[in-house]
């Protein structure tokens, strides 16, 4: 047995247990997400694409595409788990010519790991390149969330906050300051482990039959990207546990666009009651733009109004068809089936 | 339907598109390198580690390696298109609010896809993240095995060349060249192909329901990292299938260490007969580093008359017992089994 | 002469025109960002870290920020087209062995290159790594900026918007909708150019005097980074000089706080009049969450009302003390220094 | 003075110090280098491109190919130091709204420090990710140098050999190899500090006046990268100053080609004597053909006498002029200029 061997497995072992802790972290952030989804299941709140309102969402559905996304990272973790966990008691260049595969196999039945279906001195490093590219993607989420939560806390949105205990001071200079601290440095910590799938990558050409390059950086990203994923995913599992989450705010914002996140329903109204495409389009969005031009504060149920007002809209709109398409209701009717999607067992 | 809805949608059809291609050379590679490695599994070549000679091993067993890892890659591609695999119709914040989840289930039937259990207006990139990575992998497989190539042909070791037409020129200065271009451009496409990851992971923090950031770079990577692996796979596809093998060069330079190949199974032996670990080493390192100094071109079998004429190394075993140690087949006896695990269905 | 020595000096040529060009583009957004920093040099604007708000600036700094980063980009992109900027005529292994060193100082002059110190085959490659970082770091200043807008334009702040001409269309399905595409744009745009820096870096090792693996990344990154930044900086100029901004809406924006902006001040105030720094920050903070807990619309002026009220406060500075902290003129009164600082050639 | 202004303006002073250190560190490595190189001016050796024989260079030409590099790696390194040599202490959004400018200016001149002309809460990050990239530029360095030792004490090269102490024990396997793992390791080492290039880039994209998510990054990379470059470059002083340097083996690995270095030569010769460039290529490389199906050991001056031998060849050229094609020092006479060029103040 070549101490290259011993090194190599111990290394698996290694990577397995921080699999097995990450697919831990994994499962605690999942059910903090999944708690928080179900109990804002139908907290109205406004979706936004390019940060421009779009239409209303619930905070809840908000929170089950990331439920999702992380299901779906643990299925991936699982699958690095499964690369990494290997076992090669081979010889100096892997023909088993000083020990019998017999032994491989024995010891790889006792660490609960499989046998390398063919080794040099060392396991094959497209399998370590895989397990930190992984970690890469799982870090990449974890960014989304907390780039997602740093946007709802900014001053000018507010709809969620991150927890802030009576007596934590905020910024020494600005004591009323409540900063998304955490979720700030959780995008740091993403960029960091992100960092390890580059050089894991220039790990893989190694010369023959091997040499050990990969050694040094493994010494560094192994722990540095294992540790650092486990804290960041306590760390946003703590925030979305107790994220402060402010429905009434979620209200007040998405009323200040004076009911243009319906347009397009309106939109789709006047073309069915036989306005050509052009037409309906003209008269959402000039009246549209008349409600841009109205202070914020004054814009309430501004868009609803002007359409009414239009003699143009009235010509294929009624009143009273007109306040049904400012009906909230109609864009929540399928919520079920997208949590039956994301959280049925 | 939003348009974002047809473009991410197209975008699967493609990735899928190109996965398939990428499977099929994938398969075609396979198929050379079995080949390449079942014609070899007897050819007996030197195994090195740090570039030094270590012990022999067989250049189809050397082939059965990349053999493996490309079946893994392969196992990973599936992954990949399966993660890509997806069709999302679920309207402008992902509510279905204009329009049935019934319409989503069924053009991912006619499509092949599945329908994205929650997206927003587009469909979650940790998806597009994780097939550029696993592009990643692959390329630096790619890039592992020109490696080998290329230091196989360098003109001090020449175990195997680039296949060279008769009438093809070498290099205009100087025309006795034959260079591995071949390899050293796939090496540059390995770096090409991997430059695709970090930009891919940066794509998956996209702001609130979605921003078009990631577009842009989708463009450019989508198209430029799949084309060049496919151009990648093909070209090392040609390289394998038409590599001049020369066994004559792999023994000559076997022989060129004088034995010391084989000081291992001199120290087992040493050591089973009772001598002590310490002196077995001294015994067996000090007659190595004799044969180190000696020109190379007068080693043929060094190593063996100066462990027969060292009164230490006789008390522990006779002549005919050093010229076993000597034999190369003991290193051997194995390949069939590797070979069973290898390229068994 | 090798093919090489031409093909190497070609790239050199064209590096060098494509710098030229990329800073002609870095002074025309120089000459936008000043011009519009200039008009907005006392518009004032609410400051924000963590991108809650902290106190005020203007925007003409705000943009006198991006100024000088882009100045010291200006000074980087120099020093990467001298690094470039070279010339090797030098034969096969760059000995001069067939061609006098004459030849390469002619040409050098002619071409309006530097002869490369000494080469071998090719021009050594910590060169253009070094160029392609440079343009990596310009990149990120330009995402640096894009962002910034991207922010400033979403529902919420919509302190400024990109042009959007009169009869422009802006999403199909939501036709109120300003989004800020191009922005968003040269966020991905950003990604592309800054892929192109770790390739580069891996291009350095090279083997002995040459090997062209370097050549198909150079075919792709050279072409690609330079005109995709060239592109980028043509965008950012068009954005800045069209960019709508909305000094109004800034202000609406800096009320909006109820003047909690101005807490630090209070705090300064109460520890020079003799309060201890841990009650007067007690007093500071307690009425700022008062402030904090005010609906936005009433908020105007609420945190100075508060403190008047407050008896402790009181105890150290009398209501026109108070008044005098509110006052915004001293936050602006070093802005001339800033300006002279930045903008003075 | 808030709290952010003293943290960067102490990163700064710890990346100035750090840039001490390593300036220090590429000054030893320069003296190395030249001492070595001056040492082999003349020990002959043969130049490769794609590491196949190409022309002869010496020994210390090669070296001296690094000695360059790194006095450009020292220049970048100086204008690293100057980018993050910069000091802010201008408040919560750099208004200096509570402070005076004098202050800055005072406070850097006492530390060595430039003021930043403007700054927010922060010091600009494109300062850092410039350091970070040139620290990237100059780990390339150190793993092209390191890569032709691996390259050079290969067994079938074998020209140079790291350090290997009398009493040192190879590999505990096989224990007549010297591996070089100085270089390997010095491989691994260029790859980690590489890796803190893209989140230095990424840094750079700040929200607003400041967000905090660069800090955990830098508080990783900011050591983590200095102080490996530093060990890197002091392992690789180390290496190059007790380099075991074997002219010997450089001449018989020459001569290993039968003299096929010199085509080049007879080609020219042959245009010059009025051969076609298509005849005189023919001619040299149909002879080169038979040297390469020639042994290895049997090649010594092989090319030679088939070019005497050749009729078509001596219908241009006579024996003696054939013969002066082959010398040797016709490749040297402008190594003199070279050394100029590089070792000269």
């Amino acid at each position: 047995m070549t101490s290259s061997d011993v090194l190599d497995t111990t290394l698996s072992i290694q990577l397995q247990k921080a699999s097995d802790i990450l697919l831990n972290d994994l499962d605690l952030l999942l059910k903090a997400i999944e708690k928080r989804s179900i109990e804002h299941k139908n907290t109205v709140t406004i979706g936004r694409s390019h940060a421009i309102h779009a239409e209303p969402i619930t905070f809840g559905l908000k929170l089950a595409g990331y439920y999702a996304e992380f299901k779906r990272n643990k299925k991936r973790l699982l699958d690095a788990r499964k690369e990494i966990s290997t076992c090669a008691i081979s010889g100096a260049v892997g023909t088993f010519a000083h020990i019998d595969p017999y032994v491989e196999n024995y010891v790889s039945q006792k660490l609960d790991l499989i046998p390398e279906e063919i080794s040099t001195q060392i396991i094959p490093r497209d399998r370590h390149a895989m397990f930190f590219s992984i970690l890469g993607v799982i870090a990449s989420s974890v960014e989304r969330l907390a780039t997602e939560i740093r946007h709802l806390q900014r001053t000018e949105v507010r709809e969620v906050e991150e927890f802030f205990s009576q007596g934590q001071k905020g910024s020494s200079a600005m004591p009323h300051k409540r900063n998304p601290v955490l979720t700030e440095n959780l995008t740091g910590l993403a960029r960091l482990v992100r960092s390890s799938v580059i050089p894991a990558l220039e790990n893989v050409t190694l010369w023959h039959e091997r040499d050990i390059s990969h050694s040094s950086v493994e010494r560094m990203i192994a722990p540095d990207a294992t540790i650092t994923l486990d804290f960041a995913l306590h760390r946003l599992t703590d925030v979305i546990e107790n994220l402060l989450i402010y429905p009434n705010t979620m209200q007040l914002n998405l009323e200040k666009l004076g009911g243009l996140v319906h347009s397009q329903q309106v939109l789709l109204a006047l073309t069915q009651k036989g306005a050509s495409r052009e037409s309906a389009y003209e008269m959402v969005q000039s009246n549209a733009m008349k409600v841009w031009e109205t202070p914020e504060h004054e814009r309430k149920n501004v868009y609803k109004k002007l359409l009414i007002d239009d003699q143009n809209v009235r010509k294929f709109l009624d009143e009273a068809e007109i306040e049904k398409l400012f009906n909230l209701e109609q864009h929540f009717v399928h919520v079920d089936t997208i949590f039956q999607r994301v959280f049925s067992k």
